[in-house]
């Protein structure tokens, strides 16, 4: 993926480079792995650090191994910095943000205090495996899966914005029927995150109507949610469906170059010339 | 989208006309794109007022933003009602009762005493922006999901009934069962109200059977709609796939009798006869 | 759909039996349709009767209604089985039972004490109305929903085996994770019960679990349930896209009787015979 | 489906074996419904056992009918280890320790105290029967379900993978937003599993965010579900479709190159030639 016209490296920036932005050489595809394990690792950790029963028996080995894993992710940040080509363009992309937000909040918690918190950031770590999936093209399989949900982008942001009407509307209408009378429904926005909790189906229960009036509305938009639910299901369904089909044949005409023609065309539909050598003119009126 | 035989208006009236109501003049597209911004802006207002920790820091200047919106709305329903066609035909249509509905509760607001609720109903100011994205044929994505749904309206509408039936039969059985020993199922309204909860799976749990039997038929019951959700979702699905092919044309070649060609075929893919006359013998080669 | 050798009445409870089993002439059409009125009528009044506040008020109007429709219905019972042609197989009959229960219960709450819940069973009467859909064929639209659900009964069986099965073990599994430490978790039925409340999606809360390791099962079980939903919901779908698709050629083969050909086949694929007169032999090799 | 050179047993071992792991025979089908039954009863006993309310009243007799079961169990359990050809590697297969696990917990809990909970492991029995239906085919319509999961498994791979990636950021997000005012987001484990349950749509309502920010991104997770739940049912619904189509023959026809026939065609359905040598010119017309 090299540009045609690309900076030259030293050589051992060279090398550098080959091992840790590529993924085509053994050397590159080991520091992939090891990268992989030591970011799980270190998500694990930081996730063991917030449960107080853990950190109040091995919380001084965590500690420990944090360092480890943060001194290991500032060497790989510092090579990538040396051994990327345009190291500002890096230092500036989106990975290259997150690579240094893997690595600052342990330093920044040592100083500040009340960095607890801050720690947390470091969960962002995880967005790394998103890189090294991309770049091993290790997920094949995804491909097809996003491409139908890009190719029904436009429809889901359709449904997206009906769905964001809809809770709306209802929330409104909601704080209007229950808010006088239940204090869960304090507040419009409230009332749209009831509104949203109902009709995704995931139902809390924190906030409910209890009116009787508030109760029927909430049904209704319960079996409304049950209707809409079919319709991002149907849109994904369908485009899946779509792309599971054998393309049409892919012969282009010689006459005027149209492909895509059909199954079992003999002639091409766009100006009637034989698709096949074997078609006798004969047969052609 | 004249009327052939139109009303003729005064030029000044014309051009309201043609910026409010129009959406093919650059003014008329600039209109819209300000008056979408307005009403969300206004529906924003209208949420954060309900929010006390938000009034009182801001209320003042929600309350002098709110009366701003007011004023520029009821402006431009006197401009619809000047430049209307047909004033009564507008007043009295769906989208000239929104937009009287969107100005009057601040008027009232201020002679009424309560009128805080009241006051609510201007969210319904969100209708509003149907319209815009009507006119303008924004959403030309819609048009696909729409049809579908309308293609399938009376499947849907027979699962509906289904779905009422089942939670009344299951309300009331549910009643008998649980009524005596669970406060909660204390009318068959009530109980009707937790099947639906229970059938659509929100499951907020403020309803919910404790004694055996009762929870063995809420399982059965769970169980069920499990396997009835697959149903709309089915029907759209189906719908959506279908409406995904290509239309075959329904010209049947006049050379070897053959129909079903594709979308833009000029030419029978099955002999290379012209489908149609307008196509010159000069196209063909 | 009379027998062949149907029992002769006598013209008047033939008369009879046109009106109230037939749906073919204007008046047994105009039963059915006040029938269908008076059902939900008493059904809602089943309904309100259960509710405190509303019997508080206009309890003694319900009372005499339910007394009017109990009436109602029993001289339509007494009129099915004088003009059925074999009464006695008519009162063992799904509807002939279901058309006693409507009516029983209000009779047996006037000399039994207690008879509270049994009037609930007049919530049954709501079944009739299957009998007035079935009979005046109202919803065809539903056919092909009842057919695509028939279709993938087996499928769905073994889909409601696997579930049964992976929701006791879960069951079972989680009353040894969590029996010990959480009250919730009392018993094996127990967490069965939660374990499809889950499983579902439905999700009351009334039972969860607390242990760590028992809220990661039930993780594991959640994001299982999560895909197992997918199960149905492609099975119905997939029938339903099939059952759209356009019936291959209705041609009977002239030779061999094969129908069902292909969509653009010429010749029988089963003999070889020509389907059409206009393809001349000169195109058969 | 016995080896080509199978070991020799003696006769009467031979016919335990029949009987036992067999099905073709009459004795072995009769065995096999015996042993279905035998299990279900034995479960439901396990499950029984561990509700109080049952235990008081028929506590011997479940004891009784356990031991009754275990001691058939354990009998079955040698005559599999007589009759194996290999009683060894039977006895390490996944059927052999679950048949060891069925009948061991029963007699540790007579020499152990505390064997209580250890009784649940009997629950497992029910994994069992999967061999009955394994081995009887009795599930032939499983086939169907289970080849499109097979097949759609490793795009629903990368859906779990990319489910797993969502829950563990969002989680990491809401116990920084909601740790420091809510105690039941305490841990990044426990707002993992929140999100969890919330991306399910299951919703128990034992953890939910009350900051105004929480519940945004709560909102906006639950939308995200919404949409996130139609790519499995997505992806197998596709999966069903393409299996419920009729495999398409994929003889080519020799006089005129067609191909793509239908299932049981013995003649091109465009040229009439026939398809196979063996049909004989006397079968064409």
């Amino acid at each position: 993926m090299r540009d045609q016209n690309e900076i030259r490296l030293a050589p051992w920036r060279e090398k550098i480079y080959t091992v840790i932005f590529g993924t085509d050489t053994k050397a590159g595809k080991l520091f992939d792995i090891i990268l992989l394990i030591i970011i799980f690792a270190s998500v694990i950790g930081v996730m063991l650090e917030t449960v107080d029963s853990v950190t109040a028996v091995i919380g001084r080995e965590l500690y420990i191994l944090e360092w480890g894993f943060t001194i290991f992710f500032t060497l790989e940040y510092i090579l990538r910095l040396i051994s990327a080509r345009k190291p500002l363009r890096y230092a500036f992309s989106f990975y290259g943000i997150i690579d240094f937000i893997a690595i600052i909040p342990t330093y920044l918690a040592t100083f500040l205090t009340g960095g607890h918190y801050l720690l947390v950031v470091r969960a962002l770590r995880l967005m790394r495996i998103f890189r090294i999936f991309k770049a091993a093209k290790f997920l094949k399989e995804s491909t097809l899966i996003v491409n139908a949900l890009k190719n029904s982008r436009e429809k889901i942001a359709v449904f997206l914005v009906f769905v964001l009407l809809l809770v709306t509307l209802v929330g409104s209408i909601m704080y209007f029927v229950e808010g006088g009378s239940n204090p869960e429904f304090s507040s419009i926005p409230e009332s749209i995150y009831w509104a949203i909790v109902t009709l995704t189906t995931v139902g809390y229960g924190d906030i409910h109507p209890i009116s009787p009036l508030g109760q029927f509305l909430a049904a209704i938009l319960m079996i409304m949610g049950y209707g809409v639910i079919a319709v991002p299901t149907g849109i994904v369904s369908a485009e899946l469906v779509r792309s599971d089909k054998p393309p049409s044949q892919e012969i282009t005409c010689r006459a005027c170059g149209k492909s895509g023609h059909m199954d079992r065309a003999k002639y091409c539909d766009n100006c009637g010339t034989p698709l096949f050598d074997h078609i006798s003119s004969q047969e052609t009126l």
